[in-house]
């Protein structure tokens, strides 16, 4: 039975340190043909939920909406449509579609065709985060393979989708070279099996990563930092090198020395996942989604450090802010 | 005839601020098989020199060395070979070796190969100035083409290399947004019949460089500023641009912010000519020097403000570094 009213995340502003948020019922809407209704199970904060609650995403709603990019959940409704049927009653991962509400929610309208069925075997939290990373994921590495990279080089590598890339990676047979911030970070990876780990703030990672890039022939390296991070990579590694950036968690602008572009050759490239798979065809995004489907029990698990309801969602908010490494944080409605 | 000593401009000092030069008499050498000697006529200072002066070219040379990267010239003695000896008694373009002393003197050894013939009455002052700017130009409009720009945007476009830039363009049919830095120069410039010039210091300079980017659909930029001037173009061209740094005149890193990047997915290429020719087979590079010879009275001619003699080296490189627009500055022996 799905009742009348349900409770939703809403943002009222956008905002650097502080977005403001509410918790408020409102009626649950009818899917349209092609649509379902979904019941949300879980749903993760991402770093692209951060940029967006910012106002610096490549998608800016009109406020008040409903934050949240992915989640699980059960379609309790289909508004028709062949797909939009066959999906009822099925557990699915699930995208917010980019001109209505999001997954920070107890309901959500999702287009058919955003949706992926989840094995009944697959747990709903991890369902959860079976888009955004995994895919992030694939799709990065495939471009490496694309410019013939040996190794590849990346920041951010205690985060979830770090970690992710660094094991998928490995499955694929190429070496990764990963960049951290503190000490503690590398120790916690070491001991969990990851190799190659640089930390950023000591006094000999650039000539350690000019090394270690050079003998691993790493032509390719993603980052998800920006500021001087960027360019540092850049000058670091072999010449005619790609520096793929995806996110910018330091807050400041890629700074690259025009002598790394000239006289290296490095080429500073962007990658957005919602551009990317816009541009493949759908049987293109079908194979990669099923290769989630296999990969998720292991190299595409995602370790979760806390879950809040949704009025606990600024809670959330400020915890997944101050700490991204660690374990995912979900809001569970 | 050849006297023993010739008088050399040496720098003894890599700087930013005050590279160290002295004037030296010392012994003209040989010219090997397959190298020439030649008695330089004149030689410009280009950007790419300053960056040599300050330790941040591509090339470091041990020091003592004599700078200078091109020249014009007479070939007064070959060290045999057919080419070499096939140029004995012409007034050439060339440029100096990469392991070797400069062009900043009375005579230098240069590779055959690295010299270009000059038609008898091509002026050798517009001569020594028809390899680093000329080809520069032509290889960024190659580039660019291929890209399949139909207009490009250029900072510095009030420098020698900017006004050979935009004539060519123009020529080849490819409209030009011009970037300047004051309105003295944008007037003067307009007086000469550019047009689409834009101030960078003026409060409208990044809405106006979007609208006119859009509308003229100038997907491939030239910078040779970088700092913030390399993220302004970029966050102003339309989705899936391109820009191009060929040089660093700002002094600071290239700052382009993540979103530029990853949202409108732009790409950040460098641009070094000396790379670009060594990956070119010798008959392109000998159609693109036709292709200067041809156009040297016209569109590739720059303008020179000022000679010095080698003992005003000091001076021309002050001068020069002061007002990098408004014509070039010679060396001539």
């Amino acid at each position: 039975m799905i009742p009348e009213l349900g409770r939703y995340v809403t943002l009222h502003k956008y905002s650097k340190d502080a977005p403001e948020f509410q918790v408020v019922e409102k009626p649950i809407p009818q899917p349209a043909k092609g649509q379902v209704l979904i019941k949300i199970a879980a749903s993760p904060i991402n770093p692209s939920d951060l940029s967006f609650l910012r106002g610096e995403y490549g998608i800016k709603k009109e406020l008040p909406c409903v934050p949240g990019f992915e989640a699980s959940g059960k379609v309790v409704a289909s508004g028709g449509g062949f797909y939009a049927n066959y999906l009822k009653g099925k557990n699915v991962a699930c995208t917010a579609p980019s001109n209505g509400d999001g997954t920070w929610a107890e309901y959500m309208i999702a287009s058919a065709s955003g949706c992926l069925p989840l094995g009944k075997d697959t747990d709903p939290e991890q369902g959860s985060m079976s888009i955004v990373n995994p895919l992030t994921a694939l799709s990065l590495l495939e471009i490496a393979r694309s410019k013939g990279a040996k190794s590849v080089v990346q920041s951010a590598a205690a985060g979830a989708l770090g970690q992710m890339i660094h094991r998928l990676a490995i499955k694929q047979g190429l070496e990764v070279i990963n960049i951290v911030r503190r000490k503690e970070q590398s120790e916690r990876l070491n001991a969990q099996g990851m190799s190659h780990i640089l930390v950023s703030t000591e006094n000999s990672f650039d000539s350690d990563l000019q090394d270690l890039s050079h003998r691993l022939e790493a032509t390719v390296a993603f980052d998800a930092v920006g500021g001087t991070m960027t360019g540092q990579i850049a000058a670091a590694l072999p010449n005619n090198s790609h520096v793929i950036v995806y996110g910018g968690l330091s807050g400041d602008a890629c700074e690259v020395r025009p002598g790394a572009l000239i006289f290296q050759h490095q080429t500073i490239h962007g990658f957005w996942l919602s551009g990317y798979l816009s541009g493949m065809n759908p049987i293109r995004i079908l194979r990669l989604s099923r290769s989630v489907q296999k990969l998720i029990r292991n190299e595409l698990r995602s370790e979760i450090r806390e879950r809040y309801g949704l009025e606990g969602v600024a809670r959330a908010v400020q915890d997944y802010t101050t700490t991204m490494s660690g374990g995912k944080v979900l809001i569970v409605p």
